[in-house]
């Protein structure tokens, strides 16, 4: 017998209806394995919204603290609902909010860190033959004051508790049924996997695959907690993030990422001398704009051009920045493009393989794809290319590497 | 520099814009007196309906333990709002759930009693310069579990947190502007009263005065709590119910209240022999329908009428029960109608003067309205007559004992 920890999101719950349907698959699970059970529910889907509309004709800038009393009160709503359905199939089951279990989080309201989970009364509710339904999302300081976890906390709750449970696996429930090779929207062979390791799945998680919180994954890694992505809605065994082991190894590449969401500047002709690039970062990280690609290229004529990617909403605001900083450098000129992709292959099946970078290289090339800029991590390498080359890439890459169906 | 306990119900705090008129009116409140304030909330109105209806589909009766969990979400999001839209007007203020004031009852979840409170941190927050706002309805059970009080229990909160904060006054703001010498859209002539004793307020109230909850107002007697009603939308000072004082010695009566929710049932020849009411009154309560009136006559043939009043609701199942408890005694027949209506005088000053309901009586005769049952308590005359002389009646007495307006 084993402790699963669950974790359904607010579409997984979003209607009386969905509620009943979670509560009929946990009572068949409870049922034909006699797993020990914890649930973690988020708000049911809208009701963050509608909360937070209701708090911004309250005040300007609603206070963190007071959000946190407000949101909270959405994941208890599901947790009565899921409770009260499970006790309708006969199923034993308990509720505690954040603030029950004591999830003892820091005071960031809005963006709480755990720092303890007790799981005394959760075990013997367990012993007692009880489903434990937890608000997700959600925590309380040691004097008592409600917070919450950031958007998409409800993952971390699940997490965390797999963790403090030392539960056997952290089973994370969406409206998707795995972590797939890449978006099937944009490559229709993009194939489910079966494993994936929680490298790159902060890889995926962090280019654009929206499927699980990074926070969790991170947590879940750090911890050794065994987490499988899978679908509330069809049946399956989803996909699997645990360790590396022998399976994985063999294949090169484990998916392709990609962002729409950014845009590429460049200050040409800087100076090259030492403190440059801080003297050109700084003001961009003081107004709050966070940068994700960097490339330094040195000329000939001892200047250098400095290329970055930002977030597509912040190219205006970056490009006003760099055209004053171009001219305290005494820099050539200020250059950019909103028009442009990032796409990147994920797989620590590089760390073993030489010539994965040129594959990607001549792939693209082959298909007159120019490459703009060149990223390399460990178990990723990035490019920027032509916003209009996306779809195109992505498949030439997907194709080269083998990850599409049979 | 007083401290006062104001409860805001869930008409007060139904939209947006409501909750910033409560939050201009303490501010003001705040600013002109220099009182420290403690205020209860209820729910936002049309919420506890809209989650009893989503319970209602997860679980044909829904448990009571977790109804406590689900509705109690409801005055956690007054406070959080009430909280922001004070601050937003520059007003320190801290939320309090009844969990975290602790606010401990017992574990009869739905219709829990107040055990204890803890004042400790609420005094702290008062001298700190803040408005406390409290989540009214719900309390915790020493082990943790979220427990509420029952429909109205926001009012039992504020009485309640006004006797442990030993308060000079709790203010109970509702839709209407104070108690009544009786309803006014019976008799236009009705006058707010300035002040009426705890015990006229009870009778009231039992009596159909739908004002304030019976339960806190025993509370706000028991420990002594000067209790106002005012409105929420009109200035005014309301009605003080407090301790009788010499004022309030010289009216004859305070108020006329009645109840139309009333049937008269009577079984006619009973045998008259110890153990009689008891054998018609157990099967009745095995029901569990109330009593309110019993009256009993002894006739020549040592037989006697023995007539009640129930609810108008369990009028049918009474008349059947009774149907059998006739053929069991050997009694002549059983007769009802629930076409009547109680009419009753209020007021202490019963107590010491004379004539009353000599007084009361002669004024219906003089409309040629037919008694037919009488029943008196020390503070309260109360008579049951046909439905159709209800509004007659209470304008009669109105005008007898003096209550109309100037």
């Amino acid at each position: 017998m084993s402790l699963h920890v669950h974790k359904y999101g607010g579409t997984s719950v979003g209607t009386a209806e969905k509620i009943q349907n979670v509560a009929k698959k946990l009572v068949d699970e409870k049922n034909t394995t006699g797993n020990d059970l914890v649930v973690v529910v988020s708000a049911m889907s809208g009701e963050t919204n509608r909360m937070t509309e209701l708090a911004k004709q309250m005040q300007a800038t609603p206070s963190a603290k007071q959000m946190d009393v407000l949101l909270s009160t959405g994941e208890q709503v599901t947790i009565s609902l899921l409770c009260m359905a499970l006790e309708e199939r006969g199923q034993k089951a308990v509720s505690y909010t954040g603030s029950q279990v004591k999830i003892i989080t820091d005071d960031s309201h809005g963006k709480a860190r755990i720092e303890d989970i007790y799981t005394d009364k959760l075990q013997a509710d367990l012993a007692a033959g009880n489903i434990v339904v937890v608000a997700g999302f959600q925590g309380v300081t040691e004097s008592g004051a409600i917070t919450t976890l950031g958007r998409g906390g409800s993952d971390t709750t699940a997490v965390a508790l797999a963790a403090a449970l030392k539960a056997d696996e952290c089973r994370i429930y969406t409206d998707v049924d795995g972590v797939y090779t890449t978006d099937p929207r944009v490559e229709p062979k993009a194939r489910r996997l079966n494993k994936i390791t929680f490298e790159e799945m902060l890889e995926m998680a962090s280019l654009g695959s929206k499927i699980l919180q990074i926070r969790s994954v991170e947590f879940a890694g750090k911890y050794n907690v065994p987490l499988r992505v899978l679908s509330t809605f069809i049946d399956g065994d989803g996909t699997l993030i645990t360790y590396e082991d022998d399976e994985m190894e063999k294949a090169l590449i484990s998916g392709i990422a990609f962002n729409r969401d950014e845009a590429k500047v460049t200050l040409a002709g800087v100076p090259d001398m030492p403190g440059v690039a801080s003297a050109i970062l700084k003001p961009i990280a003081d107004a709050n704009i966070e940068i994700d690609m960097i490339v330094q290229n040195v000329a000939e004529d001892q200047s250098t051009d400095f290329t970055f990617t930002v977030h597509r909403n912040d190219y205006e605001k970056t490009m006003q920045i760099l055209q004053n900083i171009c001219t305290q450098l005494g820099a050539k000129k200020v250059a950019g493009d909103d028009k442009i992709v990032k796409v990147s292959i994920v797989g620590v099946g590089m760390r073993s393989h030489a010539g994965i970078a040129s594959q990607m290289f001549s792939a693209l090339a082959g298909e007159g794809i120019n490459i703009r800029m060149i990223s390399t991590s460990e178990i990723k390498i990035s490019v920027v290319v032509d916003e209009r080359y996306l779809e195109l890439a992505v498949r030439t890459l997907h194709e080269s590497f083998g990850l599409s169906k049979e």
